[in-house]
């Protein structure tokens, strides 16, 4: 999956992710990716309970995407294998007072997963490098000291035992139509409609050019970046539970001796 | 399910409840059991989906059962079938000192999840007339006392919204000895094993009286007490499947018709 990995430090055009794209897959052999999958999500599930039961490692999993993009659908069908026990999601709406008389981190650092966790962020904190930009609630030289902080916030949250993976769903103008016509003329979705979004839709090639921005700048060794392909929910499902499973596999995990004054061999229970 | 409501105002025996009770079903038909479950859980997921959207109810579910009674495995096998967008499960341990030095509701209160949202408590406030009573740390008096608050906290949840299930898994004292004796031979699941667990097992029969007394002054109309066979996980999790799909199906759920200022029939996305 390293196709959909930002380098840090390289030059990055998000127009290189073609939103359409399925890799080795296309139509024709779409249950095969699909049954890759599923096993991945059963490898996922026996490698978030060694995550649970050793409890020195904590996964966050940052989704970052336009409306429309699939976030929920995504978190309903690839995390959905996970024992909620170990799963912690946070929603990110526009901050409340309270949390807008902090500083915009507080939040987010709030939430992120204690050891043994997976947390997965539906929107993060990169809102405050993204909508505030196209809206110019903040400044570039802000979002420039903004990009730092988050490199720094995100690199110290690495160093103390949480892997993050930060994932783009990268989805076309066109696919966004689709999805957002549905949510429009299918009853039963018309809850997740919000007029709002057609006028952000108008703002597509500024919201291209801050998301490049800001996951260029905040694309580091410990936490990169990866942009995936989202017109194509099965496919898209399948390169994340890849990269998920990586990145349990990557922290080579044990289930844990037990306690040391016990006696497994000979203690039986009366 | 009505046989495992604990009534509220009448006199309750927890001996009533057979841990290896499997109502209509035996060994023979739990395969049969078990199709059921999946459909209850199927029809779980749907009406979460429906509680999600609609966002005028929460749903409590509060866990409570002794060391070995499958209180994990029932959150990894019926509610898993749950979306994990909507669902917040809390671990209670032993509290720390920020905890301890506010009321024992505190952090309860804190955890309660929101509109839309399923919660689900492992273990809970209860510990606080259990545990505490069997080791002597509060006394009959504080006791009597905690009941009347629990009872008027959990009322006010339920007028404010939130549906409230109470499940005490009842095990015999010899299942728990297979299952703590399985956490001891299997090196997967020594990590669980915690030696205190043999010593709280010595109060068995101290723990099934503070159990009685506190399901009989809690169980209230608004939130009833269920006390569920828990020997046979596969007939627990199929009568516990059914007590959510009830509770959830009692809330009357409905999509909401969206935005009322938009014109569902004749908006186009361009």
């Amino acid at each position: 999956m390293d196709k959909y990995v930002v380098k840090p430090g390289q030059k990055f055009k998000i127009s290189s992710i073609k939103p359409d794209d399925t890799g080795k897959f296309s139509a024709e052999t779409r249950a095969e990716c699909e049954a890759k999958t599923a096993d991945l999500k059963e490898k996922m599930a026996k490698l978030q309970n060694l995550l649970f039961a050793s409890r020195n490692h904590a996964l966050l999993v940052v989704i970052q995407a336009m409306d429309g993009s699939g976030k929920d659908s995504l978190v309903g069908n690839v995390f959905d294998s996970l024992n909620p026990n170990g799963v912690q999601v946070t929603y990110y709406k526009a901050p409340n007072s309270l949390e807008l008389s902090h500083d915009y981190l507080w939040r987010i650092h709030n939430a992120c997963p204690p050891k043994g966790i997976v947390g997965i962020f539906n929107r993060s904190h990169y809102e405050d490098v993204l909508i505030t930009r196209v809206h110019g609630w903040v400044d570039d030289k802000t979002a420039e000291k903004r990009f730092a902080q988050i490199r720094n916030f995100e690199q110290m949250l690495v160093e103390n035992g949480t892997t993050i993976v930060k994932l783009h769903l990268r989805i076309s103008l066109e696919e966004q139509a689709i999805q957002l016509q549905e949510r429009i003329d299918d009853p039963t979705k018309r809850w997740k409609f919000n007029p709002g979004d057609l006028v952000e839709r108008k703002s597509w090639d500024d919201y291209m050019r801050v998301y490049q921005e800001a996951i260029a700048a905040t694309s580091i060794d410990e936490a990169p970046w990866h942009v995936i392909p989202g017109d194509k929910r099965w496919y898209r499902n399948y390169v994340i539970a890849s990269i998920i499973v990586d990145a349990l596999e990557a922290m080579k995990l044990e289930y844990p001796a037990g306690d040391k004054t016990v006696d497994f061999a000979n203690l039986k229970v009366v």
